[in-house]
């Protein structure tokens, strides 16, 4: 199944270009709907274009479990990052058919539409409105950068379904994805067990000094890049009084940028990541205090802006219990581990007992064609999907 | 007069757009003639399009006493940057005539072509060539971005003229100029007197991290920019080591430059000035250590390339000797000072005593439309040239 979905959307340097609600997501949503069918799973879409499978339990009265991810990836992104959530979580129904094992509760398997939320902004869109954090109507009607709505591109590749085919009564949520970072990797650890996700704030920063030539003395400077220099290592450093936290100035532009005129005016944005809110939101505030003295130091005007912020996560204890006893059991190496990147897990925790499990990217490296976890990881990550599964299904 | 200059290619925020060789420039030219006709000067045009008007001395074997600047700008440039140097040479003519005054040394005074090397690169074309820093043939074939020659512009405003027209036997020469920059006026000074042009030497330097994800923890990071704010710092910083040296990070470029993910590569430029080649080199050594070891810190790449390198110009101590019995002798206060741009007098420097005299700028600002030079300043200025020309020419 792998080698198949990595042929659909493929790109020269051996990675996948599949955008949401694309031909090639409508192409591999097809594939997908096979591979439910021969797994003997019953599927329906709902109007969000989210794909279910389900296969019945012997108790239909109680909340199911669901597992999957999301076969929609980033511009020549890898082959790995969503699509081993959705490919493993076939292969856990095609091993309890083999075995001819009923579950207690029912299963279903289910592909998001636009986690990735490169051709529509925000990301997790499918997960994000059948766990109410969006409106329908709200999503229907973003729209790509040519003009396109998400409800038109869902119609056009026909995978506009049903509102009553959202799932109900769900019980338990597990996702399968690839780290993407170097933690485990590092660790020489076979599983994560993911506690959460760190939650992020992004700030836009402007800089705003006195440009003049390079002739100028070097006293009486008012360099917007001086400044911001000092800026962007202040930023950095914060991440030694915290454990976890990650900072990025990511954006960078300096005006007017030639090289016999010093800086005028710098613009660049930070993005602070903590699984906890609170030392986030002390980070960001001391951050906040040490550019303020740097540009009182430095004689340049800032003015900071928050773009966006959003709370961390945490996953379900039990699920992480239940998932780290199979590792056990099955004799791998596992590591606790938060995640910094959003995943459609995060949303379904709202509704769900809820975790994740990750599997290691070699150099930690991910949204590239380069993205790749070795073969033993892909299997022993789709083992531990399964234990957990029949532990908590049976 | 300098109304008359500052109406010719005036911009509409008060200043002056009056690129070399243009149609704006040929229209100053020829009031240029004319008005050196009025002061009874012979006028001659060179190959170059350098104007000189002469009046004669009473010993016409005496070296030749020369004075005057440009009358090119900057694009959007300001309305005393050059100018002044050309006008108040007309203006002594002027008082000399006034009171009928013979000198021993003939006196010429000049317009330059080409100082500013904005249409032409590189600058002082005009004094280039005839202090044989630069050939006609290197000069002739220069283009401007729209492929026209520097030959072709200077025959079709009519300026192509003879190279039996350069000037011979140079004794002195003397530039008034204003400062562009702030340190006459911060230390209230009437009169800047100039030591010499710092020399100057120009880096471009590539960092090479590994770009990834803002969700990538914060260990193991080979963030170019983090890298590359560290390296402006330390060149910043070394402006402390050395009295009077001036560092400039200009260009500054961040790959991919994405709220989201940290840098990958960081381009930037060096420019470090300082009029002594010795200090200035010792500062480059420092600097280049300096880069190489924070590289190898962040484990970033590093490339530095040297892609200009202009030795200091140090001007006669004897010319300057004598601008300053003339300042004192006249009341005004004055400050020995380094001239941190290029200026004809530069290239005068190898062929004959010079020295330049500096007019406060106001704010220090240059190159721009708010340049100005306050009156009592020009009138302070103007008179300093016209002692220092008389105590050298009589």
């Amino acid at each position: 199944m792998l080698d198949t979905s990595s042929s659909v959307g493929a790109t020269e340097h051996g990675g996948l270009h599949r955008l949401t609600l694309t031909k090639e997501d409508k192409q591999i949503r097809d594939i997908l709907v096979d591979w439910m069918r021969e797994a003997g799973l019953a599927v329906r879409v709902d109007d969000l274009g989210n794909v279910y499978g389900r296969r019945e339990g012997k108790d239909r009265e109680l909340p199911i479990v669901m597992i999957g991810s999301h076969f929609d990836t980033q511009p020549n992104g890898g082959r790995f990052d969503g699509v081993l959530g959705v490919i493993a979580a076939i292969e856990v129904i095609h091993i309890l058919n083999e075995h001819q094992l009923e579950t207690n509760r029912s299963i279903e398997i289910v592909n998001f539409t636009n986690e990735e939320g490169e051709r529509f902004t925000p990301p997790m869109l499918g997960s994000g409105v059948i766990t109410n954090n969006y409106t329908k109507e709200y999503v229907y009607q973003l729209e790509d950068k040519n003009g396109v709505t998400f409800e038109q591109a869902l119609d056009e590749i026909g995978y506009k379904g049903e509102e009553a085919h959202r799932p109900k009564n769900i019980g338990y949520f597990l996702e399968l994805h690839i780290e993407q970072g170097p933690i485990l990797e590092k660790n020489v650890k076979d599983i994560g067990i993911v506690r959460g996700v760190k939650g992020m704030t992004r700030w836009k920063v402007d800089i705003k000094g006195q440009a003049s030539h390079a002739a100028h003395p070097a006293e009486n400077r008012r360099d917007a890049l001086v400044a911001a220099s000092k800026m962007v290592l202040a930023i950095d450093e914060m991440t030694q009084h915290y454990e976890q936290l990650s900072t990025t100035v990511g954006a960078f532009d300096v005006s007017p940028s030639v090289y016999n005129i010093y800086a005028g005016k710098v613009h660049f944005t930070i993005d602070v990541r903590h699984i906890d809110d609170k030392l986030r939101r002390q980070a960001l505030q001391r951050i906040e205090h040490q550019l303020k003295q740097i540009a009182a130091t430095h004689q340049v005007e800032i003015c900071m802006e928050e773009t966006r912020n959003i709370d961390g996560t945490l996953f379900s204890r039990d699920v992480m219990s239940m998932i780290e006893a199979c590792v056990n059991q099955l004799g791998y190496s596992y590591r606790t581990i938060d995640s910094g990147a959003g995943h459609d897990a995060k949303f379904m925790n709202d509704i769900a007992e809820t975790a994740m499990i990750f599997a290691p990217s070699v150099d930690g490296l991910s949204h590239c064609e380069e993205e790749l976890t070795l073969d033993h990881h892909l299997e022993q990550s789709a083992n531990v999907l399964l234990q957990t599964v029949l532990n908590i299904a049976k």
